[in-house]
């Protein structure tokens, strides 16, 4: 028999009850969040304004490695979780490696991405405050989609404001969230005095996840019983995105094996955290030897080319002073088709575990992305996200590296969306029409001088 | 808890070995397909020239109750089956009605719908049999999307006639084809003798499904090697699809019910012969009362308001005649989004069953199938494809009947795909631009007093 096909699926009961905090298990904790008018560190109560109570307390949060996660949002977990774990064999007999090549299959969830699993416990804290309205941003729109479903679910009105390039090369997106009832707005608008200063400097800017942050944030302080929502970056995003990886967890041991390698493609890092936390802590408790992979676009090098650093998370510099690998907030990124990877920071978990060694990253292509997104789709039948095309270039790039050997090294990837709101830029790649970008080091560090040092 | 969900999942050794053919237990068989130039019953040897000869055995099976299902087809089906099983309590909130309603989710399939279901089993067998090119006809494209990816699988050329009409309206659906490395043409084309003849006379003709089928079928007898494949419409394709019903009575029985209901969307027959077929056994076996309710779009009725009698299954006679409830083969149905939806016959088994009363069938309008399906999206996440959005609307009925009656009726239809790639038609319904399209009497009368009597 020439085909074969395997997947995992958890039963009911075995869908986690707890999401996992690394930052409890952390030795070198990530520095705080500093307010930026005192530059002191950041408590809870200072994030209120902003976010969901709740929120706040998990975001800071550096004692409690499990919080329990909501029945109503365990319930509507039920609804699309466990998502399946895959082995590709599709993929490895296409490269023809000896590597064991797994992905945890994200894009079976009713909006096409790992995003819901955050969206949901973010409307759930919102609606249990008594919030009426929510606000975010959102690039390539699957966060948006998922934060527009999630309010819905919870009787929320939702406002998304997505970045412009976006908005403009996957308008389906917008209409998936019109569907659910929300409203979308291109990000520069003139809705925000944010939007309004940048579109003055720069009319014919495209947008950025930082400017759609400043005017999604700026939104909801001017809105009655309204709050803001994050799709990635903060503490408390990635920690509702680490069901994906306690549930791969679980079944890689119904598939009897453990992996030598976690990828995640990586924008803001919630992705990446989800999938590979879990797994983290067993290196960080056990000493067991993974490698964890963060793949990054070559055009928003924040991991491989940044700079450790206290800077905002959004470009009008709305939010707290985050310690971070950053490019710096004015970082205006290429015009890439992977629009949920265009942003210039990384998360505060991540950057600290960087810095320590515990996690690599790489950088790819778009031309290296779409193809390995084009053999993915040949061989498992899935249109990737083009921002999950770059999980799965650093998981193909391993695998031929086992090819060369001979070793059966386990990768696990995960596959955080499908690309089916994105065939306009398959259609480009498949005609030719796409490039690379490159950044010299000269950009990069004009960019950073012109920040300065933040946190003084 | 406001918020409820539950799916049901069938555990891999669950997944049925066997579909199930209705020919052999039906008691009034199906009539005859009839061979063009003599009107004599056709034979499998007959069909050898244009399909598998597997398939061509199966076509014509009154007698064998089960098929075995290929090993190498069960794997690939392991890939993606058992789908959800999934009460929607959702939408029983959204609608206040009584009735416990579930969808079988095809949706969840790679290529986001049922289609692969039969892709996959037609590709094998060509390939069992050395065949190395396959052609098919696609509407809206799932089912070009669906055999594109399994002619992949099984290391087949696929070439592909979309209609021009979803074409036009999808382009992303032809990219995914594309990405999947198959050759898709527009139909009508000027490739084929059956498209040139149509552009002739009509040069603005935006094509139907029986358009695609007469090109594809003449493009596979000019090449060497090559089979031609059907998406519905035949028996073997309905065959393949019972693994759909197979699996959703393993799943009710889970749930605790068995469907006083089922649904599906009508446009060959395959889907909703599929879901049904499985039930309507305890119906015709034991007696079970059940009703099967076949959805059709009100613009091609031939259910409910067609005739039954021998007709071609494509525009240029190129097919058997088959004894069909039928608008004519020279139908050119409205340009409607719901493209799977725009033939103008049903299957000879749907017929029989129909003019047997073990089924019934109701036509519905575009506009409230866009209803029903934004009232789906909003209150279980997933935009169901404008196909699907037949059987919602028939369900959404049904439930709000048991609303004024307080019958706790259980209803249960397949969801047969997503409609991520339908969102231009989401976005016209949404800004009021889309229509309903209606038929006079005479229009049906008249198109066939032209073909008249096929069989003679």
């Amino acid at each position: 028999m020439s085909e074969k096909r395997k997947r995992y699926i958890l039963p009911e009961e075995e869908i986690p009850h707890y999401w996992y905090n690394i930052q409890a298990d952390m030795v070198n904790k990530p520095m705080p969040p500093l307010h930026p008018g005192t530059k002191q560190p950041l408590k809870a109560e200072d994030l209120y304004p902003i976010f969901a109570k709740e929120l706040c307390h998990q975001e800071l949060n550096q004692t409690d490695a499990w919080i329990e996660i909501p029945e109503e949002v365990r319930e509507m977990y039920k609804y699309y979780r466990s998502t399946p774990l895959v082995r590709a064999y599709g993929l490895e007999k296409a490269l023809g490696t000896p590597a064991h090549i797994y992905f945890k299959n994200e894009s079976v969830s009713p909006i096409g991405s790992h995003k819901l699993n955050s969206a949901l416990a973010q409307a759930y804290y919102c609606k249990e405050e008594g919030v009426t309205n929510i606000t975010t941003e959102t690039g390539a729109g699957q966060w948006g989609a998922a934060l527009s479903y999630a309010a819905k679910v919870f009787g929320l009105e939702a406002a998304v404001y997505q970045v412009k390039i976006s908005y403009e090369q996957k308008p389906y997106r917008r209409s998936i969230m019109q569907t659910f009832g929300a409203q979308v707005t291109p990000s520069p608008s003139m809705s925000t005095r944010a939007g309004k200063d940048i579109l003055t400097k720069h009319p014919t800017y495209q947008g950025s996840l930082g400017t759609a942050i400043s005017e999604a944030i700026e939104l909801a302080q001017m809105t009655p019983n309204c709050k803001y929502t994050l799709g990635s970056v903060l503490s408390h995003v990635t920690l509702h995105q680490t069901i994906i990886g306690l549930e791969a967890e679980k079944q890689m041991e119904m598939a009897g094996e453990y992996p030598d390698i976690v990828i995640g493609c990586f924008g803001g890092g919630s992705n990446f955290g989800g999938i590979s936390f879990p797994f983290m802590r067993h290196t960080i408790q056990a000493g067991k030897k993974t490698r964890f992979v963060a793949a990054e676009p070559a055009s928003c090098p924040k991991l491989t080319r940044g700079k450790f650093q206290y800077d905002f998370g959004d470009e009008a510099g709305y939010t707290p002073l985050l310690p971070m690998f950053t490019l710096g907030h004015n970082f205006a990124p290429a015009h890439i088709h992977a629009g949920g990877l265009r942003y210039h920071g990384a998360g505060v978990i991540v950057s600290q575990l960087l810095k320590d060694n515990l996690m690599e990253a790489v950088d790819i292509q778009q031309l290296e992305s779409f193809e390995a997104g084009c053999l993915f789709a040949q061989s498992e039948g899935i249109i990737p996200a083009p921002e999950s095309s770059h999980a799965i270039a650093a998981a193909i790039r391993e695998a031929n590296k086992c090819k060369e050997t001979g070793e059966e090294k386990v990768i696990l990837f995960n596959l955080s969306g499908h690309g089916l709101i994105d065939m306009a830029s398959y259609d480009k790649y498949l005609a030719g029409d796409l490039v690379n970008y490159s950044l010299t080091d000269d950009d990069i560090q004009k960019n950073l001088d012109e920040i300065g040092d933040l946190a003084k």
